[in-house]
């Protein structure tokens, strides 16, 4: 039997079986949950074993529990694949927002796993071998939804276990059902916050105003300053290490069917798409980084007016950073930023919260084109690529475990299923599985080493 | 007897007299203290009469009563003076921060009042005469200190009985007790809020960051866009009807003993002094427009980071203004200047705030003239000119009753009184009553009309 064939003749019992798991409410952000993210771990490791694997086991994190499982090649020296996962899902709140109800399978990534395990099923039952052609390891996280907060400790206390050759991702999400496409990077975060602080207390405008500087006006003209003319971040080497897109990628970018109509109407724009000048929209969230004010405050914010000159300005700021930018360096260059900007009399405080590095797979390396491979030979025609513009633990994976990234993932954003529809669903489903029982045996001929 | 030896003589018999008055909590912006406001105003008014006003009425005014009382001249073609002044008196609190007990006379802007009805009897006692030489009116508000909410309309009610040749502020300040001085014009102030409004609803900056336009970006460069590197307002026509200070004015300011380091330690900067370029400190406050920003607020405001596109960006702003600048000018320039600085897909909403309007008084107008005759006889010595940076509703008053300002007041800073002292206090008053007596001769034979 084919893998095509294998898939679709299991579909129906895996499907059945996943449903089980899918209903568990298994919300990681909502400490009223945590007990159905335990029970969601336990039966992913029970499932695991089921399906073949030989390991499958819960770890403790200090916080919410993952899973990792196990299937060794038969070949001790066969390339390890590590494959990422969670099985935490995202609050549902707000209820009123959701087009069909919660913890039904249609919504949720976790069929993504279903996937895996029906396609290392199906890659055996092609081959008629035992084991397959790669030594496969799965680690799910509890936590990828309320920030995967203690991941990056765990890979480092079992480092040695998820050692591996190349890092699978599955929970991103392909362009359209009809547009297979895979992820080729992410762009990291840098959050900070800015005080600048002026007077000991506010002052009446009408006896100081014109003559001491106002903390409001220096933090509008340090915010302002952020972007030149043509919306660029204007930190010091700020582009310096950023990774330029080849013109391939550019054209393989612009191949992708983007509405950008669409897409400004789904944000609430009414007008042109804005941002960096020389790039397109889709360059711009995916490829390039920004630095966005997500809040700022001070002085008289209530009703009516106080002719006052408030004693401090507060403001925060993320960057979104691209491969190969370092948060350590923008950090820093953020601190001489500010301190040019702060004017005299004026006094500047800047907090520096932990960041997210950018990752990125280039489209040419050997992981990528395995994984390229494995994608068309499932969707029968040519996959594109695309990047998020924000990002997960995805960069920790790599650069613990010193792997590359390959992101092989079928899942739409859930945006784009404008009417949720089981067809489409099992159907990417089958495809998914097909794709990882391929892959395996794509990366066992790669050069990843 | 001589001016100053009747208000010599007399003097103890007012300050025990008006010690009863100022004891009365008048604190307008405290509703709990109204009754204390209405039993300050009938004092006031008995007070007035046993002085010999034969008119002295509490008039109603739909909010806390004013005090209006009259003592005509003998000759019925005599100028009629107006002077104006408030009963009631700022809140208390913080309590912590007084350094005398409150009511009691020192800290006490009535003792205004003190020197006004002195004044009269003083100049009837040097003169012989029955009857001041010009028609005295007093107009005596209650809601000064809670922003005058009902003065304007009981000016316009009672224009008629309130019509005169000039109009005597006696409730600002002299620049010290060795440096008397009178002020000649007060800043207007025009307030506005604006609001910024883009997506319709906060969106994920790692979907759309680098995508679709920040209100918040939008606001910090609206606002820091304000002032040009001269730190001049940049508002369409701002300082097109704006007096300039002439020479003779600029050298008699820059005769005030001002210790520029002292004033900035008072507003608590560490730093240098600050403003539009070409402009000395007191200028700058005083004979200058600004627009300062009050209070600014959009986005996540709480702890942590939260990685959002805000929704909206607001902004509090409130524009000093100086002789000859029109509130309505300045709030159509500042609807000009949004619309202009609106970026594509965002929408710009204006709120304009009731404005006060700047006043001037020209030094060498024969009011002022007068005044500082008065000034220079009582205290022997060369009489110089302030300005303030804020005002009340002497504008109104010059508008709506259509006559000159002059200020004549003996009144010190209360920051300036670094050790509250009686004999500071009771040398003012007495100083204050003689050059009330020289006034009422000065207006007699000056040029009013």
């Amino acid at each position: 039997m084919d893998v095509r064939g294998y898939v679709e003749s299991n579909a129906r019992e895996f499907i059945d079986d996943l449903t089980q798991w899918l209903t568990i409410p298994s919300i990681s952000a909502d400490p009223a949950r945590h007990g159905d993210v335990r029970h969601s771990a336990a039966w992913l490791a029970g499932h695991l074993r089921g399906a073949g694997f030989g390991v499958a086991e819960v770890w403790d994190t200090g916080g919410l529990p993952a899973v990792f499982a196990e299937w060794p090649a038969a070949d001790p020296a066969a390339p390890v694949v590590l494959v990422y996962g969670h099985h935490d899902v995202q609050p549902v709140e707000p209820f009123e927002e959701w087009r069909s109800p919660p913890f039904e399978p249609v919504e949720r990534d976790g069929r993504l796993l279903g996937r895996g395990s029906l396609g290392v099923r199906a890659a055996l039952a092609a081959s008629g071998a035992a084991a397959p052609p790669v030594t496969i390891k799965l680690i799910v996280e509890g936590e990828e939804e309320s920030g995967s907060e203690h991941f990056a400790a765990l890979l480092r206390r079992e480092r040695e276990r998820l050692a591996c050759d190349v890092i699978v991702i599955s929970d991103t999400t392909m362009w359209a059902a009809d547009v297979p496409s895979m992820c080729t990077g992410m762009r990291g975060l840098l959050p900070v916050e800015v005080a600048l602080t002026g007077p000991v207390r506010d002052l009446h405008s009408g006896s100081f105003g014109g003559g001491v500087p106002n903390p409001l006006h220096a933090m509008a003209a340090l915010l302002a300053g952020l972007h030149d003319e043509r919306n660029r971040v204007t930190l010091p080497r700020f582009y310096d290490r950023v990774l330029p897109l080849s013109d391939e990628e550019k054209d393989l970018l612009a191949r992708l069917p983007f509405d950008e109509k669409h897409w400004l109407a789904e944000a609430g724009e009414s007008g042109a798409a804005h941002g960096e000048q020389g790039y397109s929209t889709l360059e711009r969230i995916w490829a390039r980084p920004t630095a966005e004010i997500n809040g700022m405050w001070g002085g008289h914010t209530g009703p009516g007016n106080k002719t006052i000159i408030p004693r401090a300005a507060h403001a925060k700021i993320s960057f979104r950073l691209v491969a190969d930018q370092d948060p350590a360096d923008v950090a820093a260059a953020f601190r001489e930023y500010v301190a040019a900007w702060t004017p005299d009399g004026l006094t500047a405080e800047i907090l520096v919260h932990p960041a997210v590095r950018p990752c990125h797979s280039p489209i040419d390396s050997p992981a990528v084109l395995a994984g390229r491979r494995a994608m068309q030979r499932a969707f029968g025609r040519e996959v594109l690529f695309t990047k998020e513009g924000g990002s997960g633990p995805e960069a920790d994976l790599a650069e613990i475990l010193d792997a590359p990234l390959v992101f092989v993932a079928v899942g739409l954003d859930s945006d784009q299923i404008h009417a949720p529809n089981e067809s489409v669903d099992t159907t990417l489903l089958l495809r998914g599985a097909e794709a990882s029982a391929y892959l395996w045996h794509e990366l066992a001929v790669a050069d990843l080493r």
